[in-house]
Formats: structure tokens, C-alpha cells, sequence
């Protein structure tokens, strides 16, 4: 039984292994990345293959111009206000166009959710492998149930 | 009746008083900074206070440290994945600490929501100068219903 760290906002840091899952749970993920000099938030869902975070972007949209070679953040959040748990993982890594062929007939196998309804589309690929995540620890109970 | 403008992904472009009146009804946000050179996205429960979002940060956090004084972007949105509705409004703009006493005092009457248990906070307040929003348009129907 691994102990849990809590972190000096008395969150649970989560190691990558969890990290990693919970990022396989979810399918709506948030694009952090640089658009003109400044910072820029955009919704798109996602789906983790292999340790890469997939998305579609718009083919000459603001996001798939700031999304080719750039380092960008991907964050993924479940809370739930009422019960006031949740967690919250963050990869930063870099981001590349999927461009080859065999590579986006094997990720298309199955489709890629897409927010938007239309355009034609892009997809990019993000490194998970800078991660980081937290979770609201229990604080009835300081051991991991892991 | 307003013309509804639609983006070139099919979106519909929200107003600044739509966008507004949306970030008015949510409590949880995401804020997009830059920490390290590098973008981060980071969950934290908001409100909206006069024409700023108002949240709180622990003291001596990376989000406290990169909020002062930077031009932030902060992004909350609500999707329905069954239904494949939703919307998601930005927006960008300066972001201060709030250290004059009657202004605090004035902003904590009502608690201000905080997702983070512990650790003493600070409040920040991000101006909505900048604002943009979408909706999935419902494609069977091209007029407004406001």
C-alpha cells in the first residue's frame, strides 16, 4: 500500500500510472497552447492511444496552427460540486501532426470524437510524458486505498 | 430576431452578452497561463463579480504566481456528449490581485467557491474585456431562438 503524497493545497498528487488511466477514462479534455503571445483555453475530444493524446483539429484553424510542433497543455477534469471530489491530470508535451499515412488509417480505424461539426480536419498527436495530476484527498482518511 | 452567424467548423459565434450571460451560470472554469514558458491549464471554481471573474489562488502557488499581473485566458464551457450540444465561451484578459480591505470584504460576503481544500488565498480578478464564445449550431434550424 503506496503512501499518498498531498501536496500544500492539501490535494493527493497522483503518480503517472494514475494519471495515464484516468486520462483513458474521460473523452472531453481541455487544449492549453500559445495563440498570438497569449494564452488560449479550447475544449476538443480526445482519445488516448498508446502514450499519446489524439484530438482532430480544424485544418486552418487558430488551434491547428498553434497545435503543429508546439509544446502544448492537454488537461482532463472530473468534479463533482455537490459531493466536492474530483481530480484533475495535466500532460504538457510536445504536439505533432499525425501525417503519415499508415498511421491515420490505423488511428481512423475507430473514429475520433470531434466536438465541431464540420471542416476538414487534422490530427494531432500529444506527448503524455511530462504528467501531472491531483485528486481532492479524503481527509477523513490519509492512507491510499490503492 | 438576430442573424445567427456560424464559424467556418459550423459553430455558432456567441455575442458578448451571451457570452457573459453563459459564464454567469457556471461555477467551475479553466484557467490557460503561462508558467515556465510553457502553457498550463489549470480547474478552479469561479464567479462572476461586476464585469470580472473573481477566483481564489493558494499563496505562493505556480497559478498564484502566474496570475499576477499577466494576461490570462480562462475558459468554461458545458457539453452534452449524448446529445452533441453544448457551448464554450473565453475569454482573455489582465488579471489582478485583490488587496484593497473594502474590496475584499465586498467580494467575500458571499464564500467564494474554492475547488482546493486548505492553504491560505489569495483573490484574483480577470477582466472579460475579451470575450468569445460557440455553440453547436442546430443544423436544422439557421434562426435565432433569442
Amino acid at each position: 500500500m503506496a503512501q499518498v503524497e498531498i501536496d500544500r493545497n492539501g490535494l493527493e498528487v497522483l503518480d503517472r500510472d494514475e494519471c495515464l488511466r484516468l486520462l483513458g477514462q474521460a473523452t472531453l479534455g481541455r487544449v492549453g497552447v500559445t495563440i498570438g503571445a497569449l494564452p488560449s483555453v479550447v475544449p476538443v475530444n480526445y482519445r488516448v492511444v498508446g502514450d499519446e493524446v489524439v484530438i482532430l483539429t480544424g485544418a486552418g484553424t487558430k488551434l491547428d496552427a498553434a497545435t503543429k510542433n508546439a509544446v502544448v497543455a492537454f488537461e482532463v477534469d472530473d468534479m463533482d460540486p455537490i459531493e466536492h471530489t474530483g481530480w484533475s491530470v495535466m500532460v504538457t508535451g510536445m504536439a505533432r501532426e499525425v501525417v503519415d499515412e499508415a498511421e491515420i488509417a490505423e488511428l481512423t480505424r475507430r473514429p475520433l470524437p470531434h466536438w465541431a461539426p464540420g471542416g476538414r480536419e487534422r490530427i494531432i498527436a500529444i506527448s503524455t510524458e511530462i504528467a501531472s495530476g491531483r485528486r481532492i484527498a479524503h481527509r477523513t482518511s490519509a492512507t491510499s486505498e490503492r
